[in-house]
């Protein structure tokens, strides 16, 4: 493929082709092993250098892999052979309306770097996925990212009142804006937000801010069997809306003390973290509900404290977990949600499944909203273990379906899942996504492999 | 046309072909002059029902216009000649989750019926249309309604977790679910959310709910001068978040004094009620820092107070504003919304278009969104001063547009406001538009004539 006409669109330096460059473009985090090879990756600066890839992409018929900070892990970002990757990393501005309480933002920015521009102002971004240091926010935006404030303030989408976005064939369109109520024709917006890079490429973004969260009190509590935690999780969901509800079973709580030798109960069946923002000594009023809560439940230990540092080491304790996890082995990252009741099931139902496999499955969880993380760990260098890691994989989004749940419930479906996507939503509903991705994207050049 | 499959193929007397039942369900809340005659309304029980009806209608090729509680403002529900009404009145059930804090809904239910059920589990659904005495939840989700609650809540879409829906040709699809996370598939959910109608007609909505709001404070500001107003405004938002933050004119203002007879300054030029939901005494505080704002900015009158029964009476005096100025004359209604720091130049520019073209303009605002509902009264019976009235529509509309702002904040485009939606999303959204409504109701039988 000549690649002459796109150089001559692009700034200099925009186009790579070193083989080692490419090759370090080839996967995100998924590290899908059936990653293919680029043609040349493009270091966007500009929607006008985003909009010139896709004029030549579309004309050629040569498939765009778009990509942000490469943190995804579901492999949405993984190269196909003779494809395009078009990196949003070198769109990096903001700017911040403190008077709408709006920022607009380019895809290239880390989620810390919003959310350190935006406090500057008095203001806070909430999604907070555990990887905010590394994730783009158009990454976010693109998988509908979640985080750990999700129980009470929702995901990207609640988040992102507008964008610009560059279609297949190059046409640059502008959605929504800095307004709080905009009825006015198809919720387009909000079909981008998740849409995995398959329908366009993002390249600007209006978010909504709010004032800046109030400290937090911190409730950290363990437990002899994962019934008492599910047990705690239910009843504090029922009493109030915590700002964070975070679950680790036995596996991380080892693995994280490991790494951090912080006094964790290493004989805990399961650790929550629970904290409150409400305003003043609501706060800590919540947080003596939620300790109430975790020892009617039968806890073994409740802790509590209003530091902010002392909370926020344990919630970092939280956000290690993948991290340490992975010290044992790689791991296949399951992001499966269930309606909140079923939670119980779904962890009782993983630990069957990883006994039958014989695979070590630790499972965290974002449990205030029923979104988990089950991470297999398995070894690559035996074929056996990692068939039945994979099998285990299958399994654990079979549940999940079961369970009225979902296989994704903030990673996105991307390479990896789509093949239990259909299982979830049913042919109608896959038939109907394949109307509106032919409609929209006919050559079908935008991320090909990814959930559809 | 023959409808004798049709009846067939629904309950007895699901189908109405009786003239002065159509005539009653020829027009919504917008008195569109231009409605025409249905061929016959179907009054749906079940989703069943509805599936049959589009089966029908497919078949045929024959329009069908969905239709919920007929309070729409924008004609979304306007009968053509030929047509089939397929309304969704009589699909009233709800079943309420207190653990997962979600509803499932049919769409015919009240928004005010959706409240009070799940107030019954000590929980709450935040959006409040001022209609919400008589607007279905169906109506609701159609437009991605908004309220008073939406400065801090939100709008509909943000409530609305999944739905089951109906398509073009009759085909059955579910869509999200009872789960705050999930990022499996593209976001059909939130494309359905606010499409009027255009691309399926849902049958079922399930809803996420909170827990119920605290007691509020009131505060209750008069002003001078439009400026001094709209000041206030600007301080509040930039300091808290208030529950509710509304706008009146003297129009409006006397025109409700005149129903209710409660005090309010005749003279004032515009009226503020704010509130706060804070818990415990933050509400009194945050109402206090309102209170503050308001006397900065010169209000002549400020009133404050804990008592939830005088507050609901402010709120309720604002939500009367519509029908009461209604009795000055019939009223073309106006939804601009603009970024909150245009909102002064709004409001002026609003003053200036009813000056130049001899109409009286009342202007009230769900005032912390930048959302206005000028009212501009007409004579019917006068064709020169009706003329004079449409082009003040279109010139208020047009202002929004130069302010950066939408046609319609939360009242949907309809029938009534879709010549100003190409100058507000331009060529390009306007196809992308076409694009997507093309593939999911290839032969526009889908409400034709609304938005495109």
């Amino acid at each position: 493929m000549d690649l002459h006409d796109l150089i001559a669109a692009l700034p200099d330096g925009a186009v790579l082709t070193d083989v080692d460059l490419l090759a370090s473009y080839r996967q995100d985090w998924a590290r899908d092993p059936g990653a293919g090879t680029a043609l040349a990756v493009v270091r966007a600066t500009s929607t006008d250098d985003v909009a010139a890839t896709l004029r030549w992409a579309s004309a050629h018929r040569v498939p765009v892999i778009p990509r942000g900070a490469g943190s995804g892990l579901s492999g949405g970002a993984t190269a196909v052979d003779g494809a395009i990757v078009l990196t949003t990393e070198r769109m990096r501005e903001i700017s911040v309306d403190p008077v709408t309480r709006t920022a607009v933002v380019q895809p290239g920015l880390l989620n810390a770097e919003v959310k350190r521009a935006v406090a500057e102002h008095g203001l806070w971004y909430p999604p907070d996925p555990s990887s905010f240091e590394i994730c783009s926010i158009g990454g976010n935006a693109a998988t509908n990212a979640g985080g750990l404030c999700c129980v009470k303030y929702g995901v990207t989408t609640d988040y992102v009142l507008g964008m610009q976005v560059v279609l297949a064939d190059g046409t640059v369109v502008r959605l929504g804006g800095p307004r709080l109520k905009d009825s006015a024709g198809l919720s387009l917006t909000k079909l981008f937000v998740g849409s995995e890079g398959t329908l366009g490429v993002i390249t600007e973004l209006t978010l909504r801010l709010l004032p800046a969260q109030p400290p937090q009190s911190t409730v950290v509590a363990s437990f002899a069997t994962l019934t008492a935690a599910t047990e705690a999780i239910l009843t504090i969901t029922g009493e109030l809306r915590p700002s964070m509800l975070e679950f680790m079973d036995s596996v991380s709580i080892n693995a994280v003390e490991d790494e951090l030798r912080m006094g964790l109960d290493r004989k805990a069946a399961a650790l929550l973290v629970a904290r409150s923002d409400a305003p003043g000594e609501f706060a800590h009023r919540e947080a003596e509900i939620m300790a109430a809560a975790c020892e009617k439940a039968g806890a073994t230990e409740v802790f509590h404290t209003e530091d902010p540092a002392e909370g926020e080491a344990f919630t970092a304790a939280r956000r290690l977990a993948i991290p340490a996890v992975e010290k044992l082995g790689p791991l296949l990252l399951e992001d499966v949600g269930v309606p909140l009741p079923r939670l119980g099931d779904l962890v009782s139902g993983v630990a069957e499944i990883a006994e039958r496999n014989e695979v070590t499955v630790s499972v965290i969880a974002h449990a205030g909203d029923g979104n988990t993380h089950p991470l297999i760990v398995h070894d690559p260098t035996d074929a056996d273990h990692t068939a039945r890691a994979n099998r285990a994989f299958g399994e654990i989004m079979d549940l999940a379906i079961a369970l009225g749940g979902t296989i994704t419930g903030e990673h996105g479906v991307g390479r990896l899942k789509k093949a239990w996507l259909p299982d979830q939503l049913g042919p109608d509903v896959m038939a109907l996504t394949r109307r509106i991705k032919d409609a929209l994207d006919p050559d079908g050049i935008l991320n090909p492999g990814t959930i559809l």
